[in-house]
């Protein structure tokens, strides 16, 4: 049984975020709806595998998914293009590879780059309204890129995980969190890291906003991460402004630490059992 | 009873173009929304006109509008937030001003700027689905640029017009025809002109995606222009690429031809009465 690698692009505005959420079964989940189009591909039921369990409303131009494949005469043109003609048109299967046996994207991945995008301008935008987060007051980027520097290297970002997070500590390597203007009202904060803890992301974003509207100094940044306490981290960023870009795997960065019992648990999704 | 313009973004996605079709009133239209917003704002029937009538599924980002406002208590702050906020997310009230007594931005504008965009890469994207136009193949730039380079200046675009145009004519002038790489994988075709015929720029687009895989010349282009024959003018690229990027009055263009006779059937939907 051969292990298929995915590379998937999603627009997360319809869907319930990533997992499939037992109890739940009438939430639609892009892991749902890949799994029912694979199950009626294969003619059993697949499970996959995913490096990052993406919110509600968050999206994915590089998500990266991984089941073993039972059906030996589906080749990977069939993982690519016929899998993504019976898929919505809101999910896409960038490209098929297969993998070594059991590969699991989550544990394998030695870090991942999202973007975080803003829209700033006087009035919200029509056209970027489920891509981006609204922001009428100018965003001093220099602030932000000065904000953002102090969270660079290995920390513990206790402070900057939400409260539903279940990994055990909150150690993370942030490798680089670029500020940078878009095309037309756009400012994009993208960030690199090994790993993330619950709505890590979200919440340095929504920090770093804070910085950009000069609500707080990038210093500040330095003290609600030393301070530990997720009350002082400001508040979270709406999702439909988020994109997981990229997983890395290859030597463009270190491979993580082994202690990886916690990243198992590493955006863990609490469910209410029905 | 004063005259008040708007500055008007919107996602076409989910219209049947701008204008209101008679004898079709279960057909949202862009014009329609905004009428009927206006109603409930102003207590009466009010009567909007536009720069330009964009067909269903094309966006605007700069689409200018203008009504005789017969409530003097509302202000434009009242038509800039206020109307926004009324109308559904995907129409957006960028900015509103009062212009001369009965302005009319179709017959007062110098000229348009289009934006069509390729999505070029090997696989559909999720996330631009509805801003952009699939092609796999890899779409030669520079023979593009070529290609507009001939089509640049004023010329008869009979070749360029859909069948149901009703122009008298289809002498127009282009000043600009770029062809750019954006972000992603998106390729851009931004055609600046004083006034289009029906189609026009979808037809344009059509014809230099056949130079961009070389199915056509740049040299091709200049014939199809001269025979003046639409049955030579290739595929009309399909509307959800395009978006109005700006209308422009002021002396950054010359005023257009006094022979406006046909500007204002330019465009014009035929509709078929109920």
């Amino acid at each position: 049984m051969r292990t298929i690698c995915l590379l998937v692009e999603y627009d997360g505005t319809q869907f319930s975020g990533w997992q499939v959420q037992r109890g739940a079964s009438n939430l639609s989940t892009v892991q749902g709806v890949i799994e029912a189009t694979l199950e009626r591909m294969i003619g059993s039921r697949v499970r996959v595998r995913a490096a990052s369990r993406t919110d509600a409303g968050v999206h994915a131009r590089g998500q990266v998914v991984a089941f073993e494949n039972p059906r030996e005469t589906i080749g990977l043109r069939g993982f690519e293009r016929g899998l993504t003609s019976l898929l919505p048109p809101s999910v896409v299967v960038r490209h098929a590879s297969e993998v070594e046996n059991g590969f699991d994207p989550r544990r394998a991945s030695r870090g991942k780059r999202y973007r975080y995008t803003f829209w700033n301008a006087s009035t919200p935008s029509a056209l970027d309204r489920d891509r981006s987060w609204f922001e009428p007051r100018t965003l001093d980027r220099e602030a932000m890129r000065e904000g953002a520097a102090r969270l660079l290297g290995t920390h513990d970002f206790e402070a900057f995980r939400s409260a539903g997070c279940q990994a055990r500590h909150a150690v993370r390597t942030m490798y680089q969190i670029d500020v940078t203007e878009g095309e037309y009202s756009r400012v994009y904060v993208d960030v690199l890291g090994n790993a993330f803890v619950r709505n890590m992301v979200r919440i340095i974003v929504g920090n770093l906003r804070d910085v950009g509207l000069g609500a707080k100094t990038p210093g500040d940044l330095e003290a609600i991460l030393e301070a530990r306490d997720r009350r002082q981290g400001g508040m979270t960023a709406p999702p439909h402004g988020l994109c997981l870009e990229e997983v890395i795997f290859d030597d463009r960065l270190p491979p993580r630490p082994h202690d990886d019992s916690d990243l198992t648990l590493d955006e863990e999704v609490v469910v209410s059992k029905a």
